[in-house]
């Protein structure tokens, strides 16, 4: 079913990409422009992805992965050329895993706006070939999902039997939901909200300016930097508090405690750069993060999920929920802060109150948010019974 | 009992401390050096403070009250000449209020480190007279609390009745409690620790890195700035990773929801730096600290409290706390998700266990780890039985 497009360079300038810029993802060029929630069309899209098995005759098995923020659509498989790292949810999807690639034609799309084979801010611009950058217009998740759909033609898939995502990926298993009712069979929102709080925009907001801050944004135009320098710092700070908040008081405490980074002493410690050990591992989430992604694509991608609102032009949360009519398993994490689980209890309530099949499975992890990637013993199970039985008896 | 030390220019250079720098504040130059954990000592300092009512004959009606993070001596009075605020816990401190300063002698002695008249960062090296900046050494809460002995002394109070405090004013409670236990007669700490843990530290951590990250932060040696410029982009990121974690995500979702700011509209909204109301209110949170604080205060401030843990040297928790003879009344809120309730009832534990009087009044509030300084009516009443009656039955 992969696209017969041939691999090209990736279009970002910075150093965050080593390597093969194809590997095992497919590309796909839209032909025609797509319109924007912003009321602008972009043109000249491409839309990476990656597949695993193969579509039923009949078109019926095909299962559709949303990445979250930084993911993209390395799923399962290996560290590889394109990939520096093995695919972010080894563990659930695979021949005889949960999601069964050997059952299943599994899809994952890396979104609109990202920087790993998808259109996004450090993508050549067509008008002129140079990098987007600041011009890249904000898009939201329903931008994302119809892009996806466009996808979806171009693989042959009329309608999923499921489409399954945790985090930002939920936010687009929600819209696929409400946007394309027909087009999908069961849906699996994973620790994720049917619309971004104020306390999840506060957080978004101040990575946002942390990335401004850094002199090297440059306006979010640093892509023709002399020495491909960039908002690394910047970036690296944005995740450092995302990072906390994908995790836990009490995980925290208990890897990190009040250690000191380096074997200092408490003399040592006496210094005001002197760190401690979890500052030393935000720093390598930080610094990770910078090698492999771009700070516009992680703005962009950001703020879309601040604007995440599946009730907004729809007359409302209850009206846009009403649309839903696909079978639902809502997974949601005792641990996590930030998206706490009365945002998933509230999903399988709006549901249930219209009719709508939801259950409600809670993970019981002290990971906070970042379970559904940790916890694999307790996300797996729940997903692979309901991919198996959801339609059965309908 | 106010020192006669003369009022004298506040050593600060930035623009946030606008008019008098005298105002109702006592100066208390200290005649000899300090002795610093970090293992220096310390020349020059002056200590700045507060006192309402008067101290007994016997001495015995004395109440020190010690500031948090970006608090400073003025617990009670309206704004003023060197204020320019009101008093941080009016409603709390005052004639015929929980601490009756008709009936106790009540001081509060802005912490060394801070920029609010005691010596800091922004205070006049002794050696060249020019801003320590950069050359400030990192000091601990016990720093503080052995510079607030001397001012004890300074003072001829001999022994407080009672010390008060929340957040890091706990910490320095605690440490009070600690260092000193023939000088305290009881202890009320609110919303605190016994030690800093490895979210804390993150949180301080972020914060600190948004301050370097701004590039006129200067490496701390921005005094001499020609326009009076300094980081305050960085300062106010910093304040804003603070500011939510002081909040709560009910009270954000209530106060804020998802409306945007400046009367934007949704189409407005799909724009980069469009603000939405809780970032509208972050912001002004962020530039109100930047008028009226120091960077490197914050820093240095920040600092102490990541260092805090009353265990240090001490042969541990247990053994400190041990120390500790004061009756105790610990105060926690429901909703604090900065220093969670299990930390106060920590304080507790650890106290009973080994036989000291301690009793736990937990806030049932909304507002997060602030509500020590809103919720006044949860946390008055406690306070002012506490005083009335501690020490009565021994």
């Amino acid at each position: 079913m992969a696209t017969a497009s041939p691999g090209r360079p990736h279009p970002a300038t910075g150093a965050w990409l080593p390597g093969d810029p194809v590997g095992s993802r497919r590309f796909f060029d839209f032909p025609r422009p797509m319109a924007l929630d912003a009321g602008t069309t972009m043109a000249g899209i491409t839309m990476a992805y990656e597949t695993w098995g193969r579509l039923d005759a009949d078109g019926s098995n095909a299962v559709l992965i949303c990445h979250a923020w930084t993911g993209d659509s390395h799923v399962s498989g290996p560290a590889a050329l394109g990939h520096p790292t093995p695919g972010w949810w080894e563990g659930v999807v695979g021949p005889g895993l949960a999601i069964d690639t050997e059952r299943w034609f599994v899809v994952c799309i890396n979104v609109l706006g990202g920087c790993q084979g998808s259109t996004g801010p450090a993508s050549p611009h067509p008008a002129d070939g140079r990098p987007w950058g600041s011009r890249f217009p904000v898009v939201t998740i329903r931008d994302m999902v119809r892009a996806q759909a466009r996808v979806a033609d171009h693989l042959g898939v009329r309608r999923w039997h499921a489409i399954v995502g945790g985090s930002m990926g939920g936010m687009q298993v929600l819209e696929w939901a409400i946007t394309f009712p027909d087009r999908v069979g069961a849906i699996v929102p994973v620790a994720t909200c049917t619309q971004s709080t104020a306390q999840q925009i506060a957080w978004g907001a101040i990575g946002r300016q942390a990335i401004r801050l850094d002199p090297k944004w440059r306006g979010g135009d640093y892509y023709d930097a002399a020495d491909n320098d960039g908002p690394w710092e910047g970036l690296a700070v944005a995740r450092q508090v995302a990072q906390v908040t994908f995790r836990s008081d009490n995980v925290f405490t208990d890897r990190f405690g009040r250690g000191l980074a380096d074997g200092a002493t408490h003399h040592d410690s006496l210094d005001l750069w002197q760190r401690f050990e979890v500052e030393r591992y935000l720093e390598y989430h930080g610094d990770k993060l910078v090698r492999r992604f771009d700070a516009n694509s992680y703005l962009i991608i950001g703020k879309a999920m601040e604007l995440h609102d599946v009730g907004r032009g729809r007359s409302g949360l209850d009206a846009a929920m009403a649309r839903i009519v696909a079978p639902t398993l809502v997974l949601g994490i005792n641990s996590d802060i930030l998206y706490p689980t009365y945002q998933q209890r509230q999903i399988v309530d709006l549901l249930r109150r219209q009719g709508t099949a939801a259950e409600y499975v809670e993970i019981d992890s002290p990971h906070g948010h970042d379970a559904f990637l940790i916890n694999l013993e307790g996300v797996a199970p729940p997903i692979q019974h309901f991919l198996e039985h959801v339609g059965k008896d309908a």
